[in-house]
């Protein structure tokens, strides 16, 4: 992926961990909600704006690989890029490190959609937002 | 507790442990849930009756004691009970056991609010339900 | 997909909803896990004996599809089925349902490891019981 | 609670909400998990050094009130101290604030315990570290 990065940082949580001793895969899913929500943040364009705006953004899809196990009290890189900003599809790509290490890649397929279930265009201004990290680099 | 009591089992999910290879503690709070939503159902008032009737039920204050790990893949039994049913409170007990083996005590006490978080009195058909449980024996 | 399915329900707890009012997406991952589980059992190779020998089954990548939303208090089925068993690698799939209304479809890839986290050859015995499932009918 | 104070911040994720539109009950639990990992970090005793020294704190009781409740994306900070140190128990103590508004309090008993699930002694080191914490003033 080439495209503008975000990045955030999260300290593992006994809490996500389970009985294998490294953090439960669904939690994975957790971590890339904590990386879109904080790029849309340094987007100018906080999700909770986007819901004041009658819009939510929910998956539609996504996919992931495990490359490392993440273990408790690790400080973990979650690294966030948009892939695709359509006027009714936003698209986008995570990496999970520990240091530089890489443990886990993913994407996540949204579609914007009013409180009835309706799928809606985006708000031009939340397009405008994210379109600002969408541009390959 | 000498209260009339329902039961409702469950299976241990290798999401609920941790590292300690024993259930996190907070998923404790999360099968008292379960116990108290079917206990509702079997008192012929569930809880998304209520909700429909514009009344939840959040938690004011809870308390806990954990006596013996539950593990992955045990088949646990979620004791629950109706300690107290007044207009503006309710408050459930629960015990977990696998087999006889008490493994947790706890109880949550709550207050039926508005939708805007105001407190309301609790619908007296849902009183006169919970009451049916509520009686000691 | 044509392989003989295994198929276990559950019911929506209020902690897998958020507050869009539906089911978060995360955990269709933790009723991948149940189904996986629940059809291990079924075919009479239970999680917890791999693990007992000493050898357990990660997550190496996956994939979902979420069509319709569950919501709290549903009545959910997981339809699962096994898409692949070899030595060293075994692909399940899901169907999450709400009577016969599809809500998600997904699909892990597993490896197994040894304790330190080496690749192992899955035990013979557990390989013929996945096998059972993974004919295609 | 008049003892020294370890705080640490965190963000509502939105996996930690329900569709009451508000944090789920249980989560509160998590973050005090959070806020004690914190405090032993601070205190110059991470908790994984005590894992290494074959000793873990497991909870055998705790108990919360819920003043307010926290939204998604809410700024909240946890407030924790450690209210009792004994060889064979420690307690902490927490409150959950947004701003200066208190949300939660609450408190966890913990007994250190060999990998067997023995109660032993607390191991000195930290033992003293944490008492630098358990210090009214």
């Amino acid at each position: 992926m080439s495209h503008r990065a975000h990045e955030t940082t999260l300290r593992v949580r006994y809490a996500e961990t389970d009985r294998m001793g490294v953090v439960y895969y669904a939690n994975y899913q957790v971590w890339f909600e904590v990386g879109r929500n904080e790029l849309m943040r340094a987007a100018g364009y906080p999700y909770t704006r986007l819901e004041t705006a009658g819009v939510s953004l929910p998956i539609t899809s996504g996919e992931y690989r495990l490359v490392a196990p993440a273990r408790y009290d690790d400080e973990i890189r979650v690294v966030t890029r948009i892939l695709e900003v359509k006027t009714r599809r936003v698209v986008f790509g995570y990496e999970v490190r520990r240091g530089d290490e890489l443990l886990a890649t993913g994407s996540t397929t949204h579609v914007p959609v009013a409180p009835d279930g309706r799928v809606v265009t985006l708000p031009p201004e939340a397009r405008a937002a994210l379109s600002s990290f969408a541009v390959p680099r």
